[in-house]
């Protein structure tokens, strides 16, 4: 009984001197946030994710990326693209951001996310939680995306093969209020990790 | 269309230098992994695993709790309790601490998981990504667990107004494969750390 009791007093004190997000930022030597990718399929989201996160990498930022490859195959396996299914997916992704974000990561989330609500689920998740988050509209023309179609699925979309594609029979809402705008027909990919690396720098999450 | 073309050019430069697991280890100085504390509830889970992350924190290592607080308010705000709920609850965890093990982070995931199924699930997701995957057992016995009843479960689980409560109307499935079994009806919260400090300092996760 006596163990019982001393054992509840030492859980007290370590309860007490819990690690906190500030001691984690303290330690990496800068803020975890979200860095919310949304744009059109081949606007060029993977792309300057795969580049800001070397370039975040070199700086001694630890970053990760989620995005189809590792969401799609791994936890939201049991999801496909009904309508309920595609918004339980951007849900899933935007609490698992938040974890990462707080521990301290720099997360950068690569998804279509199409629909306005959805994204402002996933900011509301952050602003609650106490957390950063930074939508970043990666923009390009749907010609310019088309033309590129890394995945050749614009032109199956065309051929009716996929139905409900954004951007062909589904719709792309734009965000209105993203933090960053990245027009990547306009722009070369060092001027867009660029702009996130400066976004980052004027947010003080990194140095 | 020259723009086009520069542009797939550089892609594949950048892609060429991805990111590695190995790159991110090396900026934080230790591996990845999955601690996966299973027991009772009472056992002491999120008493060693709040002392843990304090004794790691301290020696550098970036770590991150995850539990019912975090999880079940969160993403897995959408699961009961069901039969078919308690497997996706730990099927998800595992996947979110396979992405946190991935990142380098030494990821202390603290559920009761009572079925040695679910927790076989989580450990193939690990071995599969080729990510270490340790589950500790937080051993006490029943009657230790339940004079302790720190959320007053038990007492309501006896009474009857909690159905299916693990150890008392509906089975441990205590493992027999552990990487580490802490008794913690017969350890001090010390001796509890050490033991687990220890045995990722021999799996060569940590320094």
């Amino acid at each position: 009984m006596t163990e019982v009791v001393e054992r509840k007093a030492t859980n007290v004190h370590w309860h007490d001197g819990e690690v906190t997000r500030g001691d984690r930022a303290a330690m990496l030597g800068h803020k975890g946030v979200t860095m919310w990718f949304t744009g059109l399929s081949g606007s060029g989201k993977s792309t300057v994710a795969v580049a800001v996160e070397k370039a975040l990498t070199a700086r001694g930022v630890l970053t990760y990326r989620l995005d189809g490859d590792n969401i799609r195959l791994g936890i939201n396996s049991n999801l496909g693209f009904s309508a309920e299914d595609r918004q339980e997916n951007i849900r899933r992704v935007g609490e698992i951001s938040k974890l990462f974000a707080d521990t301290g990561v720099v997360v950068l989330s690569s998804f279509i996310s199409p629909y306005a609500e959805d994204r402002a689920m996933v900011r509301k998740v952050h602003e609650e939680g106490d957390l950063p988050f930074m939508e970043v509209f990666v923009d390009c023309s749907l010609e310019a995306a088309e033309s590129r179609d890394p995945k050749g699925l614009y032109k199956k979309a065309r051929a009716g093969e996929i139905r409900g594609f954004t951007g062909i029979d589904d719709p792309y809402e734009a965000p209105v209020n993203a933090e960053l705008h990245l027009r990547t027909d306009e722009m070369t990919l060092e001027q867009e990790v660029d702009a996130v690396i400066k976004s980052l720098q004027e947010r003080g999450i990194i140095v």
